[in-house]
């Protein structure tokens, strides 16, 4: 058979792969029984990376088209036929979870690459988590208030630790009060808390595109639909939101206006306050993901929509786990009225409520004046990594090549010239020593991409340089070889 | 207008309250802007108690029938009347949110029952945490390994507390690898994942009935139906859970064959084996929630209904929360193979991943010993609370009345003669000091029950004696009065 691929034609590799086999077995031309090409074998004549191949195997297997049996190979399956392993109990999953299994199999592959400075990832640098700070608060809260914290909890969250982020985000241009606050399982649970309170399987939710890859795996685990809006120069297009947000169907925007993820854009206060307009307009409500918002690098931030909104629009989400550590697994989602009353029912349906312990400790590390502290040296770290990175992309990019100056936050978007797939980079950068995580998966559909995202969270400012200049030759080379390939197997 | 209540009708009075005035309303018989009757008034003209009318009014204010006004009253609202308050923003919140909202509001409530004995909630006895233990544990871990503890953890759990708990699963008859365990944030999250994993919304879950009254907010939250299976002398009732399991929109049993809860059954090894032989020849997976199985009285666990399957039929839950503390958040899925990895993916859409600091302080306290010399304490005063409440029930409550006699656990399900709706003698309950769980609250449409459960985790000897005599003057005194009630308004 022949499998022929196509470079930036909208449809991953890996899946023009699957389905140029899939065809061939469906037409009969690989019989039932019949060995596929080991992966190494297929990668390397269709000049992809072996993840590549693998992620077709896979997508091939969880369809019941092949089997792959540990060091024979990989199999051509007859309908109906249990495997080799006899008929153990295979209960058939719901269809939401095969969506959220398929999108898994999909994410890109970072194991194989020892050594390779690390700016794929948004995981803040343990050798700046203030440690010895929080063991001390931790201790105290633990002496002083003993099994009180060992009970369930207030399922809204520990009063003292609401209370002292009430004022900590007071400082940050959001007014809110303690009872206004539900504090959760990282803001990744204030994201699943938060559409599910407006949204149901079906439903349409408006979304950035590119948007943060993590709230698409939720997306369609609770299965829901995006209705993607592109990004401009300053946040998502106004013009195209409100067309989108105008859809009965679509039940609310979700969006990252601060530090945006993976862009590392901040919209201004402009922007934002017509958004709020749009939205107002179109009846739906706003989902603000803040997770980064305390790290800014200047003086002073532009208020969140939520600290510009009157009318209770905005559902707001802000997180320890960046600017703190992600350890901690305290996320915060402040809403009015009844809407808090929902979340705090969704939150209790869940898993009732979170540990006391950490939240205590947590209120008394903010309550001594330590998070500020932190936050401070945090901010100039990350100001200066941020500079040597943006600096080396300056100096080292092709021409053509275009990125952002993030006011805050840990990532940088680089847009690269069209017709490269980051994606297909990724082997080859590996090797050079630099990892980055490819604009692919910050789409809807996860079609290719010619952006990918740098994390300066994990690298000091060496490491990123060298990261940055690994990345240049990558890039370079790329583009003196040929674009396409086309072979037989 | 006519309000006129049916005792023992199936439906909840509060409902049939909001029913008749709803009615009045829709007829023009209670005008738009008419004041409802202060809620104590109508609660003595009914002869109810306040939170029922309270209830009433709220399930009318939430079908937008009427609003409060703090310190006017309830009013009946004419269509498109934003309220006294101006129009502030309402989203619409999903039909999933409205559903669970309707089921939180149903609840009853225990807070106005100052120094009343607790036998309605199962919290385990602070008095009887190993705080120091756990302390020390905690520190020792968190000396050992610094930051480490505080990144992003494992998503499927601290792997050291994996071996521990594989050890511990094992000598109660389930042999498991720590690479076949999945920690998470407590059963209850355990069970919204478990179910994710096999149904989506408009599937039917089969669940016993009576059941755990938190696992059908789950179930209503996640847009699921139930099908309820009787529960007989030994557990589920085998020929109607086939009938049940029969049916295609059925995609699984959640089950809870050891202290059931509310009933507090322990099924045999001969029921287990059936029950496991239905579902094999239906199909059908098995979600068996084991949350308080370290918690026997005697020496031989019955094995699991996981220790008995070896096709990976069932989905075992268990948890740390009624053993240890339910502030260590920690419970744990056992599953294999592909379910296993489902799951893994639904708990990283979900939040990502638990605290390793808890964890590994946890791990610490099982490998130590602790745990094991905690439990033997604990089941040692758990044995004499069971024998003090069922010793008083024996002496003091009227003939007709049954009880069961659990086997371990923290709950026994008491029967009282046909014809009293326990949710109506709660108030009176409260005022003659007792608090218990009605047990409509574990009917899967919450219709009125003439059981109700009593838990012995927060009282201890004296008080369960002194509960049990209240109870039982309670319910003797319901019998000699009129049971119905009809009234003009």
């Amino acid at each position: 058979m022949q499998i022929e691929l196509q470079r930036g034609a909208g449809r991953p590799v890996y899946l023009q792969i699957a389905d140029q086999i899939g065809a061939a077995i469906e037409a009969r031309r690989l019989a039932h029984g019949a060995r596929l090409p080991a992966i190494r074998d297929l990668a390397r004549r269709l000049q992809v990376h072996r993840d590549t191949v693998a992620l077709a195997y896979e997508e091939l297997a969880a369809a019941g088209r092949v089997e792959s049996s540990v060091g024979r190979g990989t199999f051509v399956r007859a309908p109906g036929d249990p495997g080799p392993g006899g008929a153990p109990f295979e209960a058939a999953f719901s269809g939401l979870t095969e969506s959220l299994l398929r999108f898994e199999r999909a994410r890109p592959r970072f194991g194989s690459a020892d050594g390779a400075v690390p700016l794929h990832a948004i995981i803040p640098d343990p050798a700046l988590y203030p440690v010895e700070g929080f063991r001390r608060a931790l201790n105290r809260a633990f002496r002083e208030h003993g099994a009180d914290l060992l009970l369930y909890g207030d399922p809204q969250g520990h009063p003292r630790l609401r209370e002292a982020l009430a004022s900590h985000l007071g400082g940050a241009g959001l007014e809110v009060g303690p009872g206004e606050l539900l504090l959760c399982h990282g803001a990744s649970q204030g994201i699943s808390l938060a559409l599910r309170l407006f949204a149901e399987p079906g439903d349409l939710i408006a979304l950035e595109e590119p948007t943060y890859n993590n709230v698409l795996a939720t997306v369609f685990g609770l299965g829901l639909r995006t209705a993607p809006v592109p990004m401009g120069e300053d946040g998502p297009d106004l013009a195209a939101l409100e067309r989108t947000l105008r859809r009965p169907e679509v039940k609310l925007l979700y969006t990252i206006p601060t530090f945006h993820n993976p862009m590392g854009l901040t919209t201004s206060l402009g922007h934002r306050r017509a958004l709020l307009e749009v939205a107002a307009r179109c009846g739906k409500p706003v989902v603000e993901d803040a997770y980064e918002m305390d790290l800014r690098f200047g003086e002073r931030p532009v208020p969140p929509l939520a600290g510009l909104d009157a009318s209770g629009l905005v559902v707001h989400l802000s997180s320890f786990s960046k600017s703190l550590f992600p350890g901690v697994r305290v996320g915060a989602i402040a809403a009015r009225g009844r809407a808090l009353d929902a979340l705090l029912a969704l939150k209790r349906a869940t898993d009732h409520s979170d540990s006391m312990l950490l939240q205590a400790a947590l209120a008394r590390f903010l309550e001594e004046g330590h998070y500020e502290r932190h936050l401070a040296r945090l901010r100039r770290v990350l100001r200066s990594r941020c500079e040597a990175l943006t600096g080396a992309l300056e100096d080292a990019l092709p021409e053509g090549a275009r990125f952002t100056r993030p006011a805050g936050g840990y990532q940088v978007w680089v847009e690269l010239p069209a017709g490269l797939d980051t994606s297909e980079l990724l082997a080859d950068a590996a090797r050079a020593g630099v990892l980055f995580a490819p604009g692919s998966q910050f789409n809807h559909d996860g079609r290719p991409s010619c952006a990918l995202r740098l994390s300066f969270a994990m690298a000091d400012e060496a490491a990123l340089r060298r990261g940055a200049q690994a990345l240049a030759r990558v890039v370079r080379e790329r583009q003196r070889a040929a674009p396409a390939a086309r072979i037989h197997i």
